[in-house]
Parts: structure tokens; C-alpha cells; sequence
């Protein structure tokens, strides 16, 4: 079995630096470019066999994981929030969750029934992988999907956010309990489903001052990962402008602390101490010539010599914009790189 | 003459701590809604009359340092560069900077010329001020108005500006180059002109790597600032997200380093070293109940304690939406903490 990605979320030796990209399945390949000619995004998330087919459509880039197709929004619908992707605007929530009765008639779900179709496109992806490539599940965390619920879309500010985590907060601890719960039973189901590693994107989190974090998210976040991490599959925590939250994110949990470009990894390493670190080449390096991505990614492959545990990937998604013969010879660099291992 | 504000600058003792807020002159003022009902944005900035009555009016919330109203994107029109603010989607400049030839048409200009309408209302401001309240002056960072060239407006990932950034190196240094020159002419024209301190908001720089910082930005921002110094008056230098960039700025220069609310101040102030520090409350805190602000306030105040050089502010600008006696009451609650000072 192709293992390096797994072995690398635990800290075992590996040949050299596995690599996989946030965002690898998606517009930037016009395999699937093509398949969203004749179906929605949401569509393909709700057939089994198209969300096969977009997960495994990376692979042949090389990359060291195949990552579940989905949405970190699709647990709104079931918890009856339903939402659409707007055309060019995003996601729009028809309802936004603004006040506590909002909060209370949201439900917590069984995920065989609510996004049983996940779980079923997880299965058929674990069997056509065959052992070959491991699969990661995955879903948002609560601070991030409690701001798409009650911003109603994605936000600059998180204005009203912030007023009901500030203003109500036993309200606020109502909407976060319930998200949890329902990502704690998400992506445990994701697991006994066969991810074989699952990772939590609290993308947006980092909007908060580490003061609020500890105070108003920490407790929910780590309700979710004490729990997965019982289940023995690596948990990567994953959030965007995380630098001054590194201590208190892996104080919430997780096997694998995800960091985007903005912090240098030899910094960010020492602070999350003894775990593994997935990141951190800016995504538009991708869109920028290669050999300048190439210098850069051999600067963040520097700054991780030495350690095990280091996966490599972007510090956010791939962008639409980027030419998928970029995407593949960084999987290339990285995989010619020697490892100088402790 | 009222002048806690530029004693703390200077890192001398003062009584309590001095505050003001970004964007304390704005919508969220009965009085400024009022103007804006009469005149656009770009009328009250070329009007110096009208820029002196906005400047003044949050004066009465007691606010210990009075700053220009004004526009970063004010140099952009004498660069040859024309925008507008559309309504409700922020600045449109009508033609993007995309090439070299674009870039070598902008101009360099002499701030009395192009700017004389600011300058004219800095004189009229001070001359009302008496001496009783000090003046800010301000201007946008190179890499801050850069983006707004290049990507016509606010962008989400700054992808085309990295991507010259990257891709053409020497037409980056070029633009850089250029508006560094005209943003150091006029913060000079700015302090003869009357301003006893300037700011350089370099709001967007955040979205960088450290690395990418100090090779595409750093330089420029040091060939303002290590100007300034010169005159003698203080020098704040700001930005947001700038948590791993902090060294990097210093490094550029500021007598007075501003921070947004992602980094506890007392993570932040080791690492600037021999400088004073401007900041750090969540501006979103100014809608919350003042209760909860007030809580805040006085954490970030304790994180001060000790040493000279705080000036109270906020993360960023003040949001429309905020209740003026909010605003009010965080002045009036900054006055009344007793200072611990070394």
C-alpha cells in the first residue's frame, strides 16, 4: 500500500514527503470542469458515483491521498438549515440562524440518515481505492459553520457572529454544542464508513482573538476531536490565520495541526510540539511559474528537515485559475526532495 | 495643550492611557450620516472645510489624538490612476494595473500639486485644533495601494497581485517603487503641512508570508518610514493579520507598531522591542454590550501594564453599525484604569 501520507500523520519514517492539495478535486481540472457542465456542485456531492468519480480525478497527479468530495456545508440541510450555491456568490443560507428559537429547532442528526449519501460515496471510494490510495473524510468545524449559519454566507467580518458569541452566550453555546455533536457524529461515521483519516476545517476561525477562541470555541472543538481520536484514524485540525492560536488548537486536539503560508513552519513546529504538521506553500504559488514555486517549496520542505511528521500542502485550497501541469510537477518536486530524517 | 497621545508615542509617562480609534470619524456618527447626505466621500476629502468638520466631530467623544479624514486611495487619481467608490460595493479603480507599460505610465507626483486639497485641510485642522488636540496624518502602504491597483478593488486572495509579484519581479519593484516614493513625499508634505504623527496603514500585507514580506515589501516600506524618522515626528506603523510579520516590520521601521486583535499584546510588545504599540481591541467589541467590551478592554489594558508606550485602539476601523455611546463609553472606561507604568 501507497502509505506514506499515513505514516507520516504518526510520525513513522517515510521514503520521502507525502503530499496532497486542499482543494485537489475541482475546477481547476477540466475533468471536472466537464462532469459540472451537466451536474451542480451539490449534485455530485448527492451521487455516490459522481463524487467517486471527482475524488479519484487527482490521483493521477500522484498525490499521497485521495480527500473525499463533499461540502463542509452539507450537515446545514439535515440539521434544517437548507442552503443553495449561489451563482458566483457562494453559499446563500435561505434561513439565517439569528436568534435562540432559530437555534433550538435545529436538529441533531444520525448520519446514516441525514447525509447517509456521504457515507455511501465513502464506502464506494474506500472499494475502488482498494487499499491503494488512503482516504480522508472530513468536515467544518463549529466556529466555521456557526458563521455560515448565522452570517447567512460567507462573511468579511462576522459582525453578527461575533454580537450573538459575545451577547448571548448561552445561545452561542447552544449553536456550538449542536454543530458539534453533529460533526462529532459525522465524521465518526465518516470513519466506521472507511476514511482512514479524517480532517476538521475550522477555515475561518482565525478571525478570533486567541482570547475568544479559548473561551467560546476551544471546549467544542475539542468535544469533537477527544472523541475521534479514541477511533485510532489521524485527525488533522486544519484553520487559515491560526498564528497565534497554534497552542490553544492543539489543547482542542488533533494528530495532525494544519497551518497555512503565513506562518513558517521551523516556527509554527516547537509550538504544537509533539505532532505531526501538514502544510504550508501559499495556494497561489500554484498560478505563479514553476520555478518559483519550486524555490518555495523547497524552503518549506527545509524548514521541516530533520522531523517526521511533515505532510506537505497548500495553506489553503487550490484556486480555480491554477494550470493543472503546475499542480503536478509540484507533486513531483516534493516527492524528489531527499529526506534528511531524524 | 492635551498630549498623552504623543508622550505615549515617544514611550514618556503619561497619566492614563491615551486613546483613538480608526475610522473614529465614519457612519457610525449621526452627525457624519448626515453630511454624507449632502456630499459624496471624494467631496468631503477635496472639500477642506468639510474634511475639518468630519475630522472634528468625534472629538467630543473624548478621544485623546484627532486624525485626518482623508482616504488611502486619495494618491491613487494624481498617480493617473482614477476610482470610485460604487455604491455599497467599496473603491472601483476604472482601469487595473496589469502591465509594465501601465506601470510606467503612472506618475510620481509632487504632493502639493496632486494632494493640495489635503494638505490645505491638515493646515486648517491644526490651526483649529490650537495645539489642544494633536493631529494624524496617514497614508495607504505600497503593498496595501498596490493591491488596489492591481486588482482594481478589495480582493479576497490578492491573486493577481501576487501573481506580478511573482511572475515579473522587476515590474513589481517598479510599482513599489513608485507609489513608496509617493507615499514618502506625502506623509513629509503631510507633517509640514501640520500633522504631528502620521500612520501608514498597510491593511492588506497580511495576506503574505513572512518570506514573501521581507523580499517584495519590506524595502519599499523601509525607504518611507527610515525618511519619516527624520522629521522627528511619530511614526505608527500598521497592519492586520501581521502576527508572524512583526519582526519583519520593525525591521521597515515605525516608531510606534500597530497591532490587530489576533496577537495578545503581551505576545506581541517583546517581540517589536524598544518601540511603543498601538492597538488591539476587536472593533466588532464596539457593538457588543459595553459590559462585555468593557471585560475586554481592561484584559487588553492588563496585558500593558508595566510599560510605557500603549495607545489604546482597535484592531482595525470602527463598523458602522456601532452605537456611538458604545464608543463613548470604551473612551471613558480606558480614562478611568489607573496606568502601572515602569
Amino acid at each position: 500500500m501507497h502509505d506514506r501520507f499515513l505514516r507520516a500523520c504518526r510520525r513513522e519514517p517515510t521514503d520521502v514527503t507525502p503530499v496532497w492539495f486542499m482543494r485537489q478535486a475541482g475546477r481547476y481540472m477540466a475533468e471536472y470542469r466537464a462532469l459540472r457542465e451537466k451536474h451542480t456542485l451539490l449534485e455530485i456531492c448527492k451521487t455516490p458515483e459522481l463524487a467517486l468519480e471527482v475524488t479519484l480525478q487527482p490521483l493521477r497527479l500522484g498525490v499521497d491521498a485521495a480527500i473525499l468530495f463533499a461540502d463542509i456545508l452539507l450537515v446545514l440541510e439535515p440539521m434544517g438549515a437548507p442552503f443553495e450555491f449561489a451563482k458566483g456568490e457562494g453559499p446563500v443560507i435561505h434561513e439565517p440562524v439569528r436568534d435562540r428559537a432559530a437555534i433550538d429547532r435545529l436538529r441533531v442528526f444520525d448520519p446514516e440518515e441525514g447525509l447517509g449519501y456521504v457515507l455511501s460515496a465513502l464506502r464506494l471510494i474506500r472499494r475502488e481505492l482498494d487499499g491503494k490510495t488512503p482516504l480522508i473524510g472530513f468536515a467544518g468545524a463549529p466556529f466555521t459553520i456557526a458563521s455560515y449559519l448565522i452570517e447567512g454566507g460567507k462573511s468579511s467580518d462576522y459582525r453578527r457572529t461575533k454580537q450573538i458569541m459575545w451577547t448571548e452566550p448561552e445561545a452561542w453555546s447552544a449553536l456550538m454544542g449542536k454543530i458539534s455533536e453533529v460533526v462529532r457524529r459525522y465524521l465518526r461515521a465518516q470513519v466506521t464508513a472507511g476514511a482512514q483519516a479524517v480532517q476538521l476545517f475550522d477555515s475561518w476561525v482565525g478571525a478570533l482573538s486567541p482570547e475568544d477562541y479559548r473561551e467560546h470555541v476551544l471546549p467544542h472543538v475539542r468535544h469533537i476531536l477527544s472523541d475521534l481520536e479514541t477511533t485510532g484514524v489521524p485527525v488533522i485540525h486544519f484553520g487559515t490565520n491560526t498564528a497565534t492560536l497554534l497552542e490553544a488548537q492543539v489543547e482542542a486536539g488533533g494528530t495532525v495541526i494544519g497551518v497555512d503560508h503565513r506562518i513558517a513552519l521551523d516556527d509554527a513546529w516547537p509550538r504544537i510540539g509533539d505532532r505531526a504538521i501538514q502544510g504550508n506553500l501559499d495556494p497561489l504559488l500554484l498560478c505563479a511559474p514553476t520555478r518559483v514555486a519550486a524555490d518555495r517549496a523547497r524552503k518549506v520542505l527545509a524548514k521541516a528537515a530533520g522531523r517526521r511528521g511533515h505532510i506537505f500542502n497548500l495553506g489553503h485550497g487550490i484556486v480555480p485559475e491554477t494550470p493543472v501541469d503546475h499542480v503536478k510537477a509540484m507533486v513531483d518536486l516534493v516527492h524528489s526532495v531527499p529526506l534528511a530524517q531524524a
